[in-house]
């Protein structure tokens, strides 16, 4: 069977199943349902998520299943938190579960290596746990878990994307990354017209519930949206994809 | 803001907010991720879910969520079941606690009008117990559970679909309807040419576990798929989407 | 020992012992405890599950557990819901928890041959759910999910049963079938003279929450229970008893 | 509408209603499915705590909900443990879903007035987390946590029924008492001829798992059970109902 | 290596490597956040389990584990129940989770001999419940459950402690027992200036909840505090840690 | 009553209730079981937790509670890993709930203020769960998070820990900072002669299952533990008190 696409949502069952006969892996991108500021959309880790790790696969022995749209509380301080309407949140114990329940049948199917690679920050341990819980059982099973899709970025990079410096990648929600990303990648799904620039009133090194307004903005854009550009955007979305594909061809070589 | 889509995953969280205050409802759709027999990809429960909700929603007041991707364990007598690769099942606890979650979400957003579609048939009653916890804790929202998007067909329509005899929607998976929907909506997705007739030996009021070969096949497809036409998913498509439409906007009228 | 009963609940364990040893199945009854309008006592699905567990047993190497007494949440187009009172109902999960353990005990024992047969229309999947998850640890037990106890009925007896047409069995609740049944089996249960005809207002393919009266009567019975007569009782009854006990003799065979 | 019974399950709705409006509440008997030895039947525990129910029900406002047939594991110090076919128990969180659910259920019915009564010894704290959290939801609800039907015997009965010196309840397993109830209450169900005095050979004051022959006895009757008549069924039998029965009317009198 | 303590706490990795290899077993000491009357300390229990467990281990090849800080519900009959400030309570569910997790991970070290060690009453069941689960899975791994550290105490030592008569271990709550033992281990944690003997109203052979002021205390106090002295503390220490040690030497004999 | 400690942990419940009322807020610090390298205890994140805690709430109107002396599972990158001996994880729904249980009783007892430290890296997120829910319940109770104990430290403070370049806090695991400042707490439970300074063969920004040698070290410790000093050991201390105690102040002034 020639099999044209490495989406497998769009494969049929025997093309799947050839693919884990020749050694493929998989790759489960995980995003969010998330408000991100008033120029994107709530899935934008959704698709960034699913992009990435098609563009990752690009060169690799992976499928990519069907992206995992909804994630874990957006907390205030890195994505905004819950007064936002259209952020959509799994409980925790949810997205364990979730992510224990795919895997397990990553298994059942017969993968070998699978990565698990989420686009948004508050995923973090909830997807380990969920690997962690499955790799018990299926200890022949490499699960690769990705809670950031790349490492530290290169300086020049860096000083092209941050001129005036970098805020953090916790306060970089919805703002010059994502938004520069989303203009190249999306442009269709983009108001920059309405993009801020933005800062909460403080940055605290802890968490506070109820959510207090000091510690996010009104418009849940976390700080600068406005100095996006799709060069940037294409800049990034290059270093991401090459640092993915990279370690994910690191762990599972052809 | 002018918002030009229904397609909650596409908008800002601002248009979002002014949607909740204009009234509008929302859809959430409920796929699988499932084998559907040599001629479909495994997503097509997704795809169908997500595009009824779109079409229903067209003259409604209601955003579409974006779509929960994986349902509960295909059955062997309605859907092949769990021997085939691809097929990717949640467990009943976990696809409970995801809609108890997004529907405890979209309570906390303020929507008020909450339509829960599923076009997976093993999603039954799961996405009905995780409906009901949220609905005994938000009495003043109301919940439609659209475990089927559809009730009878009419005669005619059944007619030009079965002209042999209907075999039962559990036997009518990876089968004519849903091969002709899927040639009329995404011909792209659809490899006709490896489309079969198929049938299991037996067809018990019963099930069985570990799954029982007699009760499904082996091409995945439990009835006759070669019998699709584009003109059947046409005339079935949009009988669905006019009785979905019809039963949204009876429940929640603008 | 000289074993002369078939019902585990009176049996000792060294009596259950012997029947593991000569290769013995077992059948797991489920019932519900639910409004059954004004005629029927709210143990019926209960005392059904139990009796027809009894009947399908005898000429099976089959013994009969004890009932599980509790269901699942009763609903309002099969079963007129929680807001009657004397409904009492498990969640799902529970439900799910209560099949897992019981045929996991079953599975400690030995027993190799499980079937689970429920008589409460809403229990379906719920009970599937419980028994994949203990089958998937013990391949070598036979489990048979008996969502519903028969299948289709021969149309010369549903004529007898259903002169004036058959409304479906989901409406068929506390009506006609059910009080010939118990009329038949319990006469001093039923209070034939409080029985009534009749009828939701709207009869939706889609179930809604809150419940809303359209949908079921306030009497709780769906359809014609005044219908209702020891003859028909006796002719569906031994063709429930038949139609079980000859599946259950196929899968498992003496 | 005049009420023949106090057994809920041979009640329609509209009896229950009318119970709840006079101002009724309702007992819910938990036993057990455990082996007890070679004279009696599995279900001892479930019949017990059935029939003390309806005893003890006798004088109060109290009807009596079906039995929970299932408790939690048999102990071996107590019980005899897992070891034994026939024993089918429940998990302790299974335990408590199912009587948090219930009483849920009660809770929503209307009732103010609940009595938790359990035949078997194991079931000790489940059912009373069970109920707690039930209760913290439920402030008006009074419940009552009877995980013994009965305290203190009088010298002057204990004297009769164990002459030779009482071995502790714990003990006091599938051995003269019960024995002794189960021939005055139901001498169809009771093998005396197979009846043992046993003993195991030792009585530590901790448990031991995986299970230690030494700490439980062959016949998994753990005294002596020989020594029962009917006699003493009936004098304890007696003792256990007035216990009960003045208990539930002290705290809830009519 | 040289090791100075059979506490876990303060030992290095390489040191528990070494005792796992030269066979020791591990303690694991459970206690609870409960009042304990005017005069004690509320983690009362927490530092017994503790001590007693270092105090049993001193002759054995055991090590003792961090202890458990938190305890099931304090219950009105035997704690004075969840009425008074300080106490802090894990649900069942929660205390069979920890117990569960921590008994798994000592199999995954190589532990074969456990022993989970209570001085809170209310723990019972729920510990062993936690313990079947792991054992469940590791037969090879010997779990003692001590839901008491020791058995019947000798007639004589009784007679110092509780001249006027034994109340039983439930009301024997912050009473003369533990404040003796207290006075006797940690002095500086004792107010005996505060210590009362106090009584309450009734000693119900059930519980009730919500809790009612006629089974418990004002003070917490279940019974005579004032009678304690040091040196009954010392008693009925030196016979609890004798008791304890004695029964782990036996199970896990050097 | 004159209280003479901030440690819950040794007060009288009447103690605490007087506490309450004059508007005391509580601490709950969390730690860990896990392994620190050669030269450390693997309590060292219970000890600091339980010490940071009292050292930060000395100018603060805040109680201490009991430790939470397990935390979740450590990861190779930050903690070593499972591979380890002594190292007792709980899973995520485990330490969910635990969190979940004891700041529902805070809320129960009155308690309006609740700071959350944890001093063990993994316990992020988990403890936001769980400390999500229960505000979710009690909006009137302000929860701090406090994931780290403290935010950036000055320039000249890391230019003294780490002369030759700071490795990131996560490889900072058993090396210099907590063995400088076990070094200054407690001398008594470091063994220095056996520290060593050591390092992964790699640093990826992913995590691997099941765990990859190259990832972590054979030590435990995962950087230079021999760079540590009793005067680098205060100087952090100290600056970690003052940030935490700083920021407890901030949010519940006096």
């Amino acid at each position: 069977m020639d099999i044209t696409t490495k989406e497998m949502a769009q494969m049929t069952w025997q093309e799947i199943e050839q693919c884990i006969k020749e050694g493929y892996g998989i790759i489960l991108p995980i995003g969010s349902t998330e408000q991100h500021g008033p120029a994107l959309p709530i899935s934008t880790d959704a698709i960034c998520a699913r992009e990435v790790s098609l563009g990752a696969a690009e060169n690799t022995k992976m499928l990519v299943a069907p992206t995992i749209q909804y994630g874990y509380r957006s907390r205030p301080l890195s994505g905004g938190g819950a007064t936002f309407p259209g952020t959509t949140n799994l409980s925790g114990h949810t997205l364990i579960c979730v992510i224990e329940d795919i895997l397990e049948e990553f298994a059942r199917m017969g993968f070998k290596k699978v990565v698990v690679l989420s686009m948004h920050m508050e995923n973090q341990n909830f997807i380990y746990e969920g690997s962690y819980l499955v790799s018990r059982r299926h200890p022949d099973m490499k699960i690769m878990v990705m809670e950031s899709a790349f490492g530290d970025i290169q300086e020049n990079i860096m000083d092209v994307l941050f001129p005036d410096g970098f805020p953090g990648w916790a306060r970089e929600h919805a703002a010059c990354m994502e938004v520069s990303i989303m203009l190249y990648r999306h442009p269709e799904l983009v108001h920059f017209d309405r993009a801020v620039n933005d800062n909460s009133e403080e940055y605290p090194f802890y968490d506070v519930l109820p959510p207090d307004p000091r510690f996010f903005t009104k418009s849940g854009t976390l700080w600068h949206a406005r100095e996006a550009t799709i060069e940037k955007g294409k800049l990034i979305w290059e270093e991401i994809i090459k640092q993915a594909g990279a370690a994910i061809n690191k762990e599972f070589p052809i």
